[in-house]
């Protein structure tokens, strides 16, 4: 299949059958170049990441896991550098085009598995979610995404950037695929049984474009009515940019620490906005360290108090639509800005999370929104997904 | 001619043929990828600069003074990116050759015209120094080099940096070259008379390596018998560090402002070490910067009290020999700012200096003795160089 979208990695495709007669057997998937393959390099979407380490000998996890399950891998799909970027501009490999929204970003940083199952060029496609990065994509693309618990599945294989948040996702286009993909990746059925309460996370969506909120609003309504027993709430008592500012604290320092060898032994190659999240992780104080982790037990506490068994919570995926491609910094910065005081409690929590898509702005832009769950709650939300595709 | 050494940039060589009969006829010259050259996008050591900028349709003043003398152009040179950089690693167009000292930095910025030089691949190069780049390169190449009085040349069509430090510069493997050249750029005759007063700066000399000051010694006492009346002096009262911290402040300041629309709109490539610099320069405080443009106020006080019309000063011009080749940053960091110390009288006070070679150090690789004079007094120290070699 060509790729004229530009959602792989540069160079010849990898390819690998599914093992004969699995759950999944006639889907392709693709990987995000985070994850190992083995035989091939694993790129991190920064040309100086693979020197000097060897090619993988084995799959990573979630790779060999979809293999086993009998879905073909049909290639490995562009991110941004070492997964530090929301919006999915790669200054070397490039912008996968986002087949939803013409002219505009995917997402990132998982943007080429996002875009290439938007295009329909493979079934599913692994995706890493650290500050958004599955999450983000999903909105913007109009794709179903998860970003499972925290912990839950095994990292083996898939390339670090802030272990503390770092998780495994997936996308997928329609919620059957998404929720047999989900059950083979969480080693779980998808339940019959959903939640019996909802919360609307208001101060969530009062932080949403106005356009975005009311795009969303009858989903919200179908949610409702699916899930029974409704409520509104404010999520973070605290201020979603506090959360936000916490995560931005926390995340750039780890991720500088991941990171922080190579660049002194290598002094890798890098678009200067993904250096400059990286020289602002080293000048972080550990004063300010303290507070975000702090700030953390809060959250976790904060969403443990909102998410008790049998609740989901629902927000905006994203305050906007996808941006338009090749913005200035100075544009794209309070953007991504915004997009983190909707994100960073899956960072700072690790609760699962799940994109539904189906809403559009008035400009025909995909909108998501997103239910949230208990830890380990993340086959009931895939079967909200799919409960909710059903009632669409 | 071969270009073995990696000193020009990638791709087809521009060649240019001096004009006939000037007095610079029959000698070559190649020009640092920071000046335009008609018909050749300038590059300045970064894959991303030419991006969206005309052709240039005119040569630089400096290049087309060379040809117009009758000096034919045969390339354009290796630099590091956007000359920020002092050591002549570029990760992205590779690292020249020194052939003075293998397995070593050829220094930089201006890496490729001094490695050029130094192999012979051309008789005289072009330069930039704003904080050391021709200096640094001359110093650990042993070649013949100018950093002349700020100002004083026309720098139309040479790549900014910092305005109130860039100079153009050049180099030569012997002296009658260097002032062959060094008067058609200077436009005036090299004199005869030499200046009749030497000053030793002693705090420059015991920061320097001991054994590079041991392998200076011989030379500092053939300059003192030539211009026959020497004491030694402290140049920098304030520190020397002081000095550097001044010119640290106000050059990586002054950077940013020049390159940060582009930062803004193209989001550019950069080895992390030249994006983290640029990082720095746009978080500098204003304090900060008031108190430097004092400090840079003393520093040219100074050095207008030392050097009054008919002396010079001495000093190393770089405190060690060129460091190896693919050093990590924590190592290579700790010595770019040891060099800046030696260097940063040049960018804060724009007087003229010129690298004299000819000393090696038990290890036989190069390093350079600098002399500095009043400011207009390029030609004078031209004529010390010229003089030097004969009693050598």
């Amino acid at each position: 299949m060509t790729d004229d979208i530009g959602a792989f990695v540069p160079g010849p495709r990898v390819r690998i059958e599914g093992r004969a007669g699995g759950p999944l057997k006639g889907l392709t998937f693709a990987a995000k170049d985070l994850f190992d393959v083995a035989g091939t390099a694993t790129g991190g979407g920064n040309h100086d990441w693979p020197t000097g380490r060897p090619v993988p000998v084995k799959n990573a996890w979630a790779v060999q896991t979809l293999l086993d399950a009998g879905a073909t891998l049909i290639g490995k799909t562009i991110t941004d550098e070492v997964s530090l970027g929301i919006l999915g501009e790669n200054a070397f490999d490039g912008t996968p085009v986002n087949v939803r929204a013409p002219g505009r970003v995917p997402g990132g940083s998982s943007s080429g598995s996002a875009a290439a199952v938007a295009a329909g060029l493979c079934d599913t496609a692994l995706g890493t979610d650290t500050g958004g990065s599955v999450r983000v994509p999903s909105s913007f693309c109009g794709l179903y995404g998860i970003r499972p618990t925290h912990g839950r599945l095994d990292v083996t294989g898939m390339m670090p950037q802030a272990p503390t948040s770092d998780t495994t996702g997936w996308f997928a286009r329609d919620a059957e695929t998404f929720a047999k993909v989900s059950s083979v990746l969480l080693g779980e059925v998808i339940p019959a049984a959903l939640p019996t309460k909802l919360i609307v996370a208001v101060d969530a969506f009062g932080f949403a474009d106005a356009d975005v909120a009311t795009a969303l609003q009858p989903m919200v309504k179908r949610l409702g009515s699916l899930i029974g027993n409704s409520r509104e709430e404010i999520m973070a008592p605290q201020g979603l940019s506090v959360w936000a500012r916490a995560q931005r604290t926390l995340q750039p320092s780890e991720a500088y620490n991941t990171f922080r060898d190579w660049l002194d032994k290598g002094n890798p190659r890098f678009a200067f906005s993904v250096a400059r999240a990286l020289v602002m992780g080293s000048m972080i104080a550990e004063g300010d360290r303290v507070w975000a982790n702090l700030m953390r037990q809060e959250v976790r506490s904060r969403m443990a108090y909102l998410l008790k068994p049998g609740t989901i919570l629902c927000l905006p995926t994203t305050p906007f639509p996808a941006p338009l491609r090749g913005q200035p910094l100075s544009v794209l910065e309070p953007l991504r800005d915004r997009i983190t005081c909707l994100c960073a409690h899956g960072g700072l929590a690790g609760f699962p999370q799940v994109n539904l898509p189906g809403a559009v702005t008035v400009d025909d832009l995909p909108v998501g929104l997103s239910i949230l769950g208990p830890r380990g709650s993340d086959a009931t939300l895939v079967a909200v997904a799919r409960a909710m595709e059903k009632v669409a």
